[in-house]
């Protein structure tokens, strides 16, 4: 390989030019350093990437500051980008780290991870998220600014940044994204569209030929088409300013890039996404770009200099930010207050206090209702708490009955009409959580979640208190048929780490659930809802609840079981049947409800022993769901009574003859283990 | 309740008139019935329903026939419209069935389910899985066209019609069906858009603003906004006549709709859209239409004649088309007989002797690289197997490398460029697989299936042959870090009944895998491979493969293990390797590789037992995924070396020591339960 360059003067390169060199090499680097990565999109954008250090309010020294300006990179694979303006702008995140892209434990994983990195708003990566996220986001400022500022009080004032690629506007995520938030009229989203026409298989000719700006124009998004002017810092500083002054709409600014710019042998080319350039074609680029070829992770000091001084510039503004909040406190105390504990999160003490409680010999009630009535409390006692349906909400239950709508000009109320969109939904409210301020439910039928799973996911990998009403649980949805019938939900949902799933046998495990899913602020919860009535369960005194997983709702009279029935939901009832048929029959059982397997693992070891006794071998378990998962609960001798495969269309009760989920059947199975 | 009406004289109706009226009180009469259903969609649609089935090319007494024209409900929640299109027309689905609506073992499920009803072409309900569905029927005819026809020759032509919602159009598969079906300019895919702007929460203002003409204008659709016209049968019928002009584009027409047509007191209010009218309003509506109020079910006998007249045409449509195929078979012989292999979709006899075979002296090898080679013989052998990745051919090895790129004009080719569009790809499979004459394959990385569930699910449900290459199948991707990594996701796809899920070992369990995929044609089959490198295996000469599910890889010398080693994929090979280490410590330990649990559980008991020898209580499963189903298998006693939640970006060897998936915590396991 060539070496040369040592002597390479940077002295004559403007100081913009400077710091936009400084990004591409870092990322060059990075990327070459760690044998793997995405180098060709932050050569690209990096200018864009300087104006955006430039222009967008935040601190590095407070990276929560509340009111800073969100940066999206929705698309993530660029994340040397995303780490090469944090590390210049002054972020705690040193140039070690960039050195460390993509190792074990490092600050800068291969696609951005909130949590990893201070300054990382979202994590992104699986395409269309970040533009999902980021409509939430600018729900959540809508929302925030209309409930709290008044006149000569902006508190809340900041804008959403987002970066997307093509990537990102081939996925169906973008399209719910970009049609409620064209709806919605959010003025302060402002999306970078990167336009360089190349995709992993070559050309997007290949499979795309979309007219962008005219798409979005139809969502009633502003949309600016730049052209080939990513390099053009001028026309991208106008650009922004433009969209930023359109204020009624959404903005979309397209921009032709070159990925892999200045690469001489890669550039506009797919071997310049996903793969370092190569030693030999690092040398050729830096030396194009004016750089020393021989270094690595160069930083000229006097770049240094000049992107660090967003330092000294965020101080400014948070501090200008703190005085505002300081005369808002004195005008307007209690909302000053009410904006901090809404930021703080935690559910007030005492809030559970005026949850309904739901007698045994009351009208059976489907656990849909039963939510509905525990939301509302929620929503009482939890003011910064907001949500809807995927227009489901009249089956949902999620309806805030004191609150309006969600709409344009009206962000200040708590209804959102999410449209038929539930992948937007999940995701917009991962965006919120992040966002903090808000505190988001979101709501559709159990089978449609497979529809949001990649943001079901997220919220686990990120740890974010989405909570998620989901109905129509099981075949007791009756007629709609296996279409609209989950059985495999729970298992599938069940395996995702860090969710905690409920499955509420009753109106009172119900309630238990939501005070669960609203005191778990680190994490994502869903709850698993019939559309049928169930009866409320007689519970003995000491009994655990939901909180412990699982309990035991009926035990044998004295001595050790015969036989453990453990069931979830509307099964719990059926189990409580057939415990009574096995008692006239001499035979002793107990009855478990299981709601939560991820809380009930949480539980010590003696706990769990008390409710499923290891001596008793004989177990059945009821779910009317597939038996993926249960082993672990009835053990080898143990049998499962529920699904082996898809529902049917009929009435509910007929389905679970058909299917033979019966206390009739569990009694037989019963016997037959008892007697082998 | 009023009663009069039985005096209503009908013969005064024109005839299109008494059809549409017909249509729509079979609909209300089914949902009345059933307590249950969607009247509203039916009533505004019957004159659309009308004409198409005065218009579409069809055999009612032969469902099958291979050149019909195809109809697609993605509104599924219309059930009864079709059902109503069905039988008047001369289908095999007797009025008796219609009196069944939505019960048990009926013909007619609450959505329509592909198999239940002659002439469901596939199964929807699901919103925005109708028209993916119907992109790739088009997309199939447009392939068969262009492989088959020949001047004066059109054996392949006919039209997809499809009708669908406004919540079709909400969802963001319809972003990736219509741009796609731009892009690829499907001429013979029509779309009428039943703009009722009534969702289940209201007015679609509540949440859709969308410009839908200009929408589909950006995604190159030929558009045609009729506005409120749903009842002008002659405007209906110009639109579908210049639709089917417009042979370059992808048609949509757009119609103003008004849900629950007719009806006094629910017309277009979302009371008319999931809910039966009830009796007085269904007597008042029947009022409205000149109907007897009194009468249910009723057809009267000119309609049944008219309507009946599909049978006829059909027929003589149908015989016409044989004579063409008697001309093409007399000319072109073998591309007759190709045709017929094609549609009868059977692999040819032998076609896997030509699968490579690995021998374990050769290096190591990624079982997606393996998958590559393999799927090249089987596009080799089998003409009408046609597929394509979304975006990551390059990644996922799915070209065939001697055909083209299957594009406007170029059809006849078989690698599909899907774009970043999953769910579209895995619902457009489906409509290729339904509409038959092709055998899709689809791809992308294995996390990404969540991109994709509710499509595969619908596969499974359908029992749809399609084939899923799923790479980058565990944290052995490496530095894309957890978000890129799936580790709940084989737990997940285990958990859909029907599904097949595949993780092979090697490079000669991945050609036995595309063996066992390619002969499986009634139902889906999904391949999960590694992106990293993994040994050729050692495997005894009697044993069993992949076809099997699970078989003994490496088993103790002589008498019976003491220990089982379970396994899959990648890490079937650091099992073995800590077989080895635990040899050298005096302790026997059995391999078993168990690449498909789904194959395995269908091996009879003896097979299995031998296998997963009860008596042996010391196992140990090891699998880069959570634990979830493994109980299934290692019983009580055993235990579980893999993910206990998300990944990392790190190079994948330091992966797996970091998450202490190697063969030393295999063996330290071993110990330790041999121990107790």
């Amino acid at each position: 390989m060539q070496t040369d360059a040592t002597t390479v003067d940077l002295s004559g390169m403007p100081i913009e030019q400077l710091s936009i060199q400084t990004i591409r090499t870092l990322a060059i680097d990075a990327v070459q350093a760690a044998n793997s990565g995405h180098p060709g999109a932050p050569m690209a954008l990096a200018p864009v990437a300087y104006l955006l250090c430039r222009q967008m309010r935040y601190n590095p020294h407070s990276p929560d500051w509340f009111d800073r300006d969100r940066f999206v990179l929705s698309a993530g694979h660029a994340s040397m980008l995303l780490y090469a303006m944090l590390h210049l702008t002054g972020y705690d995140l040193p140039l070690e780290e960039l050195k460390q892209f993509r190792q074990l434990g490092s600050m800068t994983p291969g696609h951005p991870e909130a949590g990893d990195t201070p300054g990382v708003e979202t994590t992104t990566g699986p395409l269309g998220q970040g533009l999902m996220n980021a409509v939430g986001m600018a729900m959540a400022e809508a929302h925030l600014a209309a409930v709290f500022n008044r006149p000569n009080h902006r508190v809340i004032d900041h804008s959403t940044y987002v970066v997307c690629s093509d990537g990102d506007l081939m996925e169906g995520a973008s399209h719910e994204a970009a049609s409620l938030a064209g709806h919605l009229g959010l003025g302060k989203l402002i999306v970078i569209y990167d336009d360089n026409r190349i995709t992993i298989e070559g050309s997007t000719d290949l499979a795309w030929s979309d007219d962008v700006p005219a798409r979005f124009e139809s969502y009633g998004w502003h949309v600016q088409n730049l052209g080939d002017a990513a390099n053009d810092l001028a026309a991208l500083a106008a650009a922004l300013e433009t969209a930023r002054a359109a204020q009624d709409r959404p903005s979309l600014i397209m921009v032709r890039s070159h990925i892999g710019f200045g690469s001489p042998n890669k550039q506009d080319t797919a071997a310049a996404h996903g793969s370092p350039l190569g030693a030999e074609e690092v040398f050729l680029t830096k030396k194009a770009y004016g750089w020393p070829a021989d270094r690595t992770f160069h930083v000229p000091e006097s770049v240094r200099e000049h992107m660090g001084e967003a330092v000294a510039r965020g101080m400014a503004e948070e501090l200008a930010w703190r005085e505002r909040m300081e005369a808002y406190r004195e005008t307007y105390p209690e909302l000053a207050e009410r904006l901090e504990i809404s930021i703080e999160g935690i559910p007030p003490e005492g809030w559970a206090a005026k949850l309904p409680r739901f007698d045994p010999s009351g009208d059976p009630l489907a656990t849909r209702a039963a939510s509905g009535m525990a939301l509302q409390v929620a929503a009482e006692q939890i003011p910064w708490l907001l949500g809807g349906s995927a227009d489901l909400s009249p089956s949902n239950n999620t309806e805030i009955p004191f609150s309006g709508d969600f709409a344009r000009g009206s962000w200040e109320n708590r209804n959102v009409h999410w449209g038929v969109r539930e992948h937007l939904m999940c995701s917009a409210a991962n965006g919120m959580a992040r966002h903090g301020g808000v505190r988001p439910y979101v709501a559709t039928f159990l089978i449609f979640t497979d529809y949001a799973r990649p943001a079901i996911r997220l919220a686990a990998l990120m740890a974010q208190p989405v909570i998620y009403v989901m109905t129509h649980d099981s075949i007791g949805l009756g007629e709609d048929g296996p279409t609209h019938q989950p059985v495999e939900h729970l298992a599938a949902l069940r395996s995702i780490p860090d969710l905690v799933v409920i499955r509420p046998a009753d109106a009172n495990e119900t309630v238990e659930a939501w005070q669960v899913a609203i005191e778990r602020t680190n994490g994502p919860t869903l709850l698993a809802l019939t559309r049928q009535k169930v009866p409320t369960l007689i519970r003995p005194a000491d009994a655990g609840g939901v909180a412990r997983g699982g309990y035991i709702v009926a035990d044998s009279e004295g001595s050790e079981p015969d036989i453990i029935l453990m069931a979830t939901g509307s099964e719990v009832s059926i189990a409580l049947a057939a415990r009574r048929q096995l008692a006239e029959g001499g035979t002793e059982a107990r009855v478990v409800s299981l709601p939560s397997w991820e809380l009930f693992r949480a539980q010590d070891r003696a706990y769990r022993d008390s409710v499923l006794a290891p001596s008793v071998r004989a177990r059945i378990a009821i779910e009317a769901g597939v038996e993926m998962g249960w082993h672990e609960w009835i053990g080898e001798d143990g049998s499962f009574i529920g699904m082996t495969g898809f529902g049917a269309s009929a009435p509910a009760a007929q389905l679970f003859e058909h299917f033979g989920i019966t206390a009739e059947a569990i009694v037989s199975e019963a016997q037959r283990l008892l007697a082998t």
